[in-house]
Parts: C-alpha cells; structure tokens; sequence
C-alpha cells in the first residue's frame, strides 16, 4: 500500500502520476477485497466502481458538490478516500463503519442510501434547493444500471426535462445488478453501450473538452456536433427522446477518460446523463467470473449455515410445485438471495425474475392469481415496503390467493438500518383479507406454506435471516393438517411467553435458563398465526398467569404485543403483560446479536422482568 | 336513447349501422353527463372513452377475453353495455354501482382498479396465467397517458420483452391526465401522436388487416412495412426501442379504424402497444373545454362546502410561504383536488408538480430537505400508500424535516374501496422520527403546520375530505404557541370521549346528544398529536374515568385505541376501553355519512356502549 497508505485523503489525488493513480486504484481493490472477505459486505459493486470514483473525487468536491451514490455498494473507494480510510477495517460491524453512505459517520456522505433507484429524485432535489437558495455547487447521482430499470428511476428521468435544472446523472453501467438484468430498457442500454458509431462523439467531447468555455458555447458545440452524427448513424436513444442530455458510452475504467467527460459536465449548464461502461468485480478473477455470487459476501466469521431459512423455503416451493402444477415463483432480482436457483433450473416456465420492480411484481402475481394460477411472490420484509400499496389495492381488496414469502424478517445484521425488516406485520396486521403467518421451524414451514395455498385470499409468511431448525420443541407424530391455531408449546404456571417465528428460539432459551435458576417454569406460546389471531387461545394464557411476556422481531409499535396487552382491559384477571422487540428507533448495523442486545432483548431482561414483577407484587 | 333503450347489452352492438353506432354513441354520452352530473364521479376520462369501448365490445369478448382499464374513470360505458344499464343511476350510491371496475360487480369487470398505472402488470399476469393454463383468450390493457408515466407503467413495459406473451396495451392518449401531464415521456408521446410520417404505417395496418392469415405471416409482413418506412422518416420510439411493437396512431373517435386495428392485433401474436388519440370530455363542451375542472365532479346533491380542508391547508401553505421563502409545496397531479392553484400562481418556482409519481415526489422532497430548503408533499392518504418506503427510508430515517399534507385521510365517500384513507395513521405510528398530528379545526391548523416547519425532522399532518370549521369548542385567547399535548376540551365524570381530527366532531356531538339524555357528561380529550403520544394526559383521563370511548377514523387494527386500551394494563384503576372506528373490512363506496354508520360510527352506538357498560358494572 505504497500510496494508499501516504494519502491523507482525496485532496493528495490531483498530485499523483497516471502510473501513481493506477497502483493506488489496485491498492484500494487489495483493501476492499480483504476487508469484504473477513467482514462480508459487497464485493462486485465497488470493485468496479474504484477508478470512478477516483475521476469524481478529481473532479468534483464532496465536501461542496452533493454526491449521491445509489444503492450504495458503490461507496467503499469513495469512504476510503473521504477520511475513512483507518476505520474502514470495521466495515459492516457494529459501531463500525456503515456499508452504505450514511449522513451520521461522515460529512462528505450526502444522503442515506441503501434500497435501489433513490438518487435520481434526490438529486434533482438537491439541484432544486440550490437552485432556490442561490448557492454554487455541482449534485452528481451515480445510478447502476439495474437500479435504473425501476419505476422510481423512471419517475425521475422523466421529471428531468421538468425539473430544467443542472444536475449530472452517471450510469454506472455493469451489465450485470444483482442478478441478470431484465426488460426491454436493459437490451437497450446494452445495445448502447456496444455501438462503435457513437463513440465518435464521445472522442469529440474528449477531444475538446478542454478547450471550451462555460455555458452556452459549449451547448452549442455539443448540439452541432451531436446533430453531425445523427445525420451519419446515431442510434434511436431512450433518454434523447426523453429531452435528457446523453453522453456516452464511455471506459469506466479509463480515469484520464472519466475526467474529461466529468470536466464538461462540471462546466455545462443543463442535465445530462453520462453512460459509463464499468466490469463488475474488476480486479477480482473470482468475482469479475462469478458476479452474481459476489454481489454480497458473508462475513469470514458467521457460522456456515448448512441449510437457512431461504433456501428452507425454496425446497419446500419445489416439493409443493411439484404436486400442484398452478404454483409459480416470482422474485424482485433476488433469484441468489431467496435461492431459487434450483427452483428456476427446475420449472423455467414457472419463475419470473422481473428485475428490481417490486411494486410490478406484486400486481403481475395478482393478474396471475385472478388467472387461475397460484403465485408465490418472494421479497425480503425491507423491500415489501416499495410494494404495500400493490398489496392493498391489487392483492388483498380482491381476496386474491397471491402468497408472498416475506424473506430476512426482522432485525438482519451487518446491512443495517436501511435493510431492517420490521415493519411487515405492524403494516400488514392493518390490511383486511390478508393472512400472517410465521413458522418456528421446518415442519410449521411446510404446513403453512400448505395451507397458504389452499386458502382462496392472500397470505404473508414471514421468516428471518439465518439458520432454521427441523424440529422445534416438538413431541408426538408430526402434525399432518393445516389447522392454524397457536400452539401451547410447554405448560408453566405463573408466568408465560408468548411469540411468534425466530422469538419462540429465544423464549425457550429463556425458558431453560429461568427454570435453571428455580425459578417457575414458564408456560410458552407459540402464535403461529398472527393475523387474524387466535383470541381463544390468547384470552386463556392472560387469564391463566399474572405475568405475560411477549417478544417480537419487529417494531413494538404497531406489532401484536400492543394487542395482546389490550386483551386485558376488562379481564377480571389481573395480568401484567410486558413487551419485548425493537424499540421506536432505527437500528444500526452488527450482528444480529448485537442488534438483539441493543433492542433489550435477553433472556436476562426478561428474568429481570419477572424478579421486578413478583417484587412489586409482594 | 333510441338505440340504447333497445339494447340489452353488447350483443347488440355488431348488428347496428354505422349511423346507429354514432347515435348510440351520443345517447352513451348524454346517460353518462346526466348520472355524473346528479351523483357525483368522473366525466372527462369516460366521455373521451366512449368509441375505444364500443370498439372494443365489438372485437372482443368481454366474457372470455379479460380487459383490464387503468385507473378505472374510463369504464362507464363498458358498465353500461355489459348488463348494468338499468342500474347505472345509482353509480358512485351506497349498494348501487361502483365508479370503478368491481369483480364482485360483474363477472365483466375483470381486475378491480383505483389507483393508476396498475393495468400493464395485472394483464401481463393474466396473460402469463392464459399461457400456462394452456387456454385461449385475449388480454387487453386500456391505459392513459397519465397514468403511463408513473414508475409502475415503466417496470411492466420494461417486461414487456421478457415476459414473450401477447397481451394487448391500448394506450388512451387524452393528452391530458388528471391536471397537465408533465416530462420528457409525455413530450415523446405528444410528438409521436403528431407524426404525420407514421400514420402511414396507421394507414397500411389498417388496409390490410382485414385480407392477413393469423400468426407469423402478419408479423413478418409488418416488419416489411415498418422497415419500409423506417426507411425514410420514421421517427424515433421508445417503445420500438424497449422492443414492443408500436402501432399508432390511431383516431379514438374513428369506430372503423379501432376495430380494424384491434382485428389486426387479435390476430397478432406478440405483444403490442397501440396508440389511440382522443379528446378528454368529448361531446360535453365544458368538459372539453376545461378537462381539469370536468376530470371529477362532485354530487350535485351535496352541500357546497365554502371553505374545505383543502383549501384551508391550502391558504395556510400561502400564508406560510409568504413568512418563509424556503418552503415549496409538491403535488403528484393533484393541483387541483389539493387546491393549490392560487400558490402555484402565486410561487411558481416553489411549486413541483411532478406528475403521477408518488415515489419520485417523496425521494425528491427529502433531497430538497437536505439541501436545507422545506418541502410540503401534498398527498392523498391512499396515494401515500405508494410512497411508503420513500417515507421510510429517505426522509424518516435521515429525520428530514419534510412536511406530509395527508389529504382525504379517513372514509372518503363515493369513490369507495380504493380511495379510502385508513391506514396512514397504522403505518405511520411504527416510522421513527415521524410526528403524526391532526387537527381539528382552522386555528389547530394552522399551530400544526407552524409545529411542522419549525421541527428538526418529518411530520405529518392528516385531515379529512369535506368542510372544515374555523373554531371548534374554544374558549379564552386564541393559542399562540405550537406546544403539541394533547387537549382536554370538556371535563366530564365517569366516561370520556377520546379522537383526534375528524372524530372530535362526532365525539363532541355524541356528548351532546348524552348530556340531552340526561347523562352524564362525558369528558373529550383531543389528542391533536397521534406520534408520539401524550401518554401523561392519556393516562390520567384512563385513571379517572371507568368507561372510556376512542373514535377513529382509520382501521381499528393498529390504530391509537389499542395502544389506549393496552395503557391500561396495570393501572390499578378497573377502566373499560371501548375502540370505534373502521372494522377489519373494505369499506364499499357510498356517502361518508353512510359509511361511518356502516362501521357503527354513530352517537347512538356509542349511548349504547355507555348503558351497556353501565349495566354490567351494576
């Protein structure tokens, strides 16, 4: 790390060597790659965003200029380099450096990111308020090309001709989001990004960016010399039509290049959009061969899990779609994340991977479902949040048997506050006709996916990030039908738990450690189904012990503990109901242990809530 | 209504004359002006649709081919000849017909719609379903331009490739959605549907659609004519570039050349978008002349409202705006139904109307928050049901200070299920950072939105459609501070009336109606401020009175009565909480009044509760 480890920051850029520049970009890949190895993160995304970046911080100045990275797997050369470089080996860990840009950890990160197709709106946001205010400073967004395909993109490339404010666009372009991307737009940027006739006009504004003054010369120039090409062979161009500047494509790995193009842009007075041609991985044969599996990396350090629950879920979806030839998977471009490899190899007819487009996925599965067909809609908690309007108004008000596997529920570790699922059953407990469901081990998966299935209406089951069991605290025969009644899992007296899905784990634990202790055994339980809830059963637990405690992995506000303490008005029992699960706060990045611990939820807390409640009662 | 009167449904359609169908299409027009103007609903969209539907019913077959509409304003006359003639004077009436497609309504009606841009993906669902089934039927999206600009659109078009199935897009091209349709989509739109040059191609389609065999001949032969032309001037196209075939455009009105086209297209057998040009509010002079004001028409019946909470939020933004240069209003094409012409007149450049593009607005709004001006996104309750995860992820979590109008909140009345207001107050209580308040008259009105300004962080104000009072239950100096505790405005014994924003109306009435009863006076509490809760004067209203009543408007599931009704678990005072407000249902279309009724939202039932409670303890 000769260079590297000399740079104080950004500023030490302008001084160094096009030879100094590239040892130091292999330097950053060298670091990224170490780092992303020992603590998980994205690997792909910023590999090959680093000369990029390099040519932004050149150019641009991020303590001035507002530099909206998208997503934000991008931004790791752009942390580095901003300050960051001491602390970046804490990337991902809690109170550590955050894997996306975060306004909190760093002046020079302008604006949260982490969920796709932000930075357009936010940019031209941006670029309005300045605009207002009269101040004096450049709003660059950089946008990959699958965050591009979503419809909030679309919004806001649609605004810019509206919007008549100076704001640059860059399109990082890698062929290659998450998973493949999708749709007719993609093959057009493709068809983009390989045309030789245009790049002439790239080498001309190379050529001549240098020497031209500031504004309206050099739209003109542009316009002459855009309209000389297009009288020879330009290509039909999306976002021409569209009344955006394009310019491009160009080498994203070329800085010297990048420059160039950035220094125009810095000096021309309209929106444009710059169409970089970046490799996915660059630098890393393993990545740059394989993107898809090194788009996110888990940490060195986290256990194997030999079977999670995703890929619990997915096997089950090939059994059940085995029997019934109506079920179909669809995915928002998280084929790898939910593990639908095997399902998609499998039944190629039968999935749809639509791209970074929740809010299309959902209502495409409601016209299957008004079809005749069974759709089974996978989406992580966080992300179901583009869609709830879809679930209301497409799903749920015409009772439409649509499932939807509500992947990383709960709070999910090192991806932080953005990545958060905590909000899918205080949301979806408010929506009529829609069923919720949470399954604490293999065999209450199956039987619910079943009776999702057979159910004529809509039906949200949720389960967590990580490991699942077989078997959890189960006697007798397996259980053969779908009857979906909460489920007492141990008989105690005095006291009780009550939770749902990755909780029930945690309260049994706390169970064995309380009945450790001599203290009574605690009665345990298991919801199962957590709209429309099974009062029967809840009334009788609150009626039987005078204290309930009730644990969630998800926001206490507006979750099923609130209800459960209401239960009680009225009750001539007196029970005191205590609530466990993640306070009104959005909670950082970690381990999901460390995000557990935080929220206050050990079975330590809930002892001390026992000792505190037979103390006060005594 | 010479042809119509002897109609029984479209059937009839294929044995009428040309001269019939026009007068047919006249006496369409006069039924339609004459139930909207008497009961309320939509007449722009519906009176430009009334040749595409009648061309529509004489190509396909609305019982096997599944014909979706956008949004939904444009199907009266697709109700009127498919069997709900007679009953077409109660449209927008309790029980009576719905001004939107209904599946429970007609077995015609194949996709309930509302909300725009939803219409592509629900027929690629359909057409994926039909595929899979191995069944025969056609599906056919009817959209407006409009509405193809919001992101959704986008995402389904994007598929259009990928999916490889034939649907059927109209695109309806009333150059005019709700207000001005705005950006660099509708300027492409507008200039293709301009283009003289292409109608060529309109004109060779439709030449020859009546002599083609089906399947591959058809396509190869359009290829031919198509390249032919492109050969000589034919202009750039989005959707040739997305690689969907484009065929238009066509005159909407011209019953001949739709059904040739749509001949053509059912004969086709890949995707195709075709483009029909028509004249919102044709036939109506008014309607035509001021597509705006004509696009929704209120009940003739209905009181005049002077002063609506619209308008009086409206005032207030002028007001404020005036004090402070740095607040800028957004509306997603809802300038007129959220009343600010006069400051968009008045604030030109700090007025955004970014068109139907929820998503974008709020992501934009946080930008500019960011960049330190102060946005206010006018919405309506059920439109920001499309933006959550932008409220969550751009502006909560960064704790912008963005203020969130949220229009129409509560039951809205005769545009029904799809347009109510329920959930803003569920959803929002579990956002951090956010601040939800609700005022309940003029003067709260205006303290609220000074609070709002002020905060360091989001806030949302939520009010009713319908009048608002200037005053409601004062006394003493009008409140200079913007202090948000909750109020008590009465001071009763034994029970108390708990609401916020429109329920404090009722509540304070209900106290009324008791008192004239001779029973006792029942405290109210106001809450005026829903996140975070005034939990101090909450508790003390729930430790002194044994029966307490709360009133919303919004679901009972996840709203404010649980958690009140959970405070009470372990007080040592015995007190009933009684919830009222918005069953676990969706609520039909009718008047409000009707609907609050229809969730037991009455005085009577509330007495009832009172005597109820009153008996059981005695």
């Amino acid at each position: 790390m000769a260079i590297l480890d000399r740079m104080t920051d950004y500023h030490d850029l302008v001084n160094l060597s096009d030879e100094s520049l590239n040892v130091l970009c292999q330097e950053l890949r060298d670091t990224i790659i170490k780092v992303v190895l020992k603590n998980g993160g994205h690997l792909g995304s910023p590999l090959g965003a680093v000369e990029l970046t390099v040519a932004l911080l050149r150019q641009f100045d991020p303590e001035r200029d507002k530099i909206v990275f998208d997503v934000g797997h991008q931004s790791y050369t752009y942390k580095i380099l901003t300050g960051r470089k001491e602390e970046f080996h804490t990337l991902r860990q809690w109170e550590g450096i955050s894997g996306f840009p975060k306004r909190s950890e760093s002046r020079f990160d302008h604006f949260d990111v982490g969920h796709s197709s932000t930075s357009l709106s936010a940019s031209l946001g941006f670029s309005k308020a300045r605009d207002l205010k009269g101040t004096n400073h450049d709003v660059v967004a950089i946008i990959g090309d699958g965050s591009l395909l979503n419809g909030m993109a679309f919004e806001a490339l649609n605004y810019v001709k509206e919007a008549n404010t100076k704001v640059i666009f860059i399109l990082n372009d890698n062929e290659m989001c998450i998973s493949r991307r999708v749709g007719g737009f993609a093959t057009h940027l493709a068809r983009l990004s390989s045309n030789y006739t245009y790049k002439k006009i790239k080498r001309i504004v190379r050529e001549s960016s240098s020497k031209l003054p500031k504004g309206a010369t050099i739209e003109a120039f542009l316009e002459k010399t855009k309209n000389k090409i297009k009288g020879l062979i330009k290509p039909d161009n999306i976002f021409d039509e569209m009344g955006i500047n394009y310019w491009g494509p160009f080498d994203g790995h070329n800085i010297k290049e990048l420059e160039s193009v950035f220094g125009l842009a810095r000096k021309y007075d309209k929106p444009v959009i710059i169409h970089v041609v970046t490799k996915k991985g660059k630098g890393y044969r393993k990545a740059e061969e394989k993107p898809w599996i090194y788009h996110g990396v888990s940490p060195s350090t986290s256990p194997k899990c030999s079977f999670s629950w995703s890929q619990a879920v997915a096997s089950t979806l090939e059994r059940l779609a085995d029997e019934n030839k109506d079920i179909v998977c669809l995915t928002a471009a998280m084929k790898e994340g939910n593990k639908l490899n095997s399902f998609s190899a499998k039944f190629p007819d039968r999935f749809f991977d639509v791209g970074i487009a929740e809010e299309h996925m959902f209502t495409m599965a409601a016209g299957m479902a008004a079809g005749g067909i069974k759709p089974c809609v996978f989406i992580y908690s966080t992300f179901m949040q583009r869609a709830m309007d879809q679930l209301v108004h497409d799903i749920a008000m015409q009772n439409l048997p649509v499932v939807i596997s509500v992947d990383r529920a709960g709070l999910i570790g090192q991806d932080g506050e953005t990545h958060q699922g905590l909000l899918d059953v205080a949301w979806g407990r408010s929506i009529p006709n829609l069923h919720i469901l949470s399954p604490r081990d293999l065999i209450d998966l199956e039987l619910m996916y079943r009776y999702a299935f057979e159910r004529q209406g809509p039906t949200m089951i949720r389960y967590p990030r990580g490991k699942i069991c077989k078997s959890i605290h189960r006697k007798g025969p397996r259980p053969a039908n779908t009857n979906m009644k909460s489920k007492i899992l141990s008989s105690g007296k005095e006291w009780a738990f009550i939770g749902y899905g990755k909780t029930i784990e945690f309260l049994l634990h706390t169970r064995q450690l309380a009945m450790e202790q001599n203290l009574p055994e605690p009665s345990v339980l298991d919801l199962r189904i957590v709209k429309p809830l099974d009062y029967q059963t809840i009334d009788n637990v609150l009626k039987t012990h005078s204290l309930v405690i009730v644990a969630e992995d998800g926001y206490i506000n507006g979750g099923i503990g609130e209800i459960i303490a209401g239960r009680t008005n009225g009750m001539s029992s007196r029970t005191t109901v205590r609530l466990f699960g993640v306070p009104d706060k959005f909670i950082p990045h970690g381990t999901t242990e460390q995000q557990w611990e935080y929220c206050g939820m050990t079975p330590e807390k809930v002892i001390e809530a026992y000792l505190g409640h037979t103390k006060a009662k005594a």
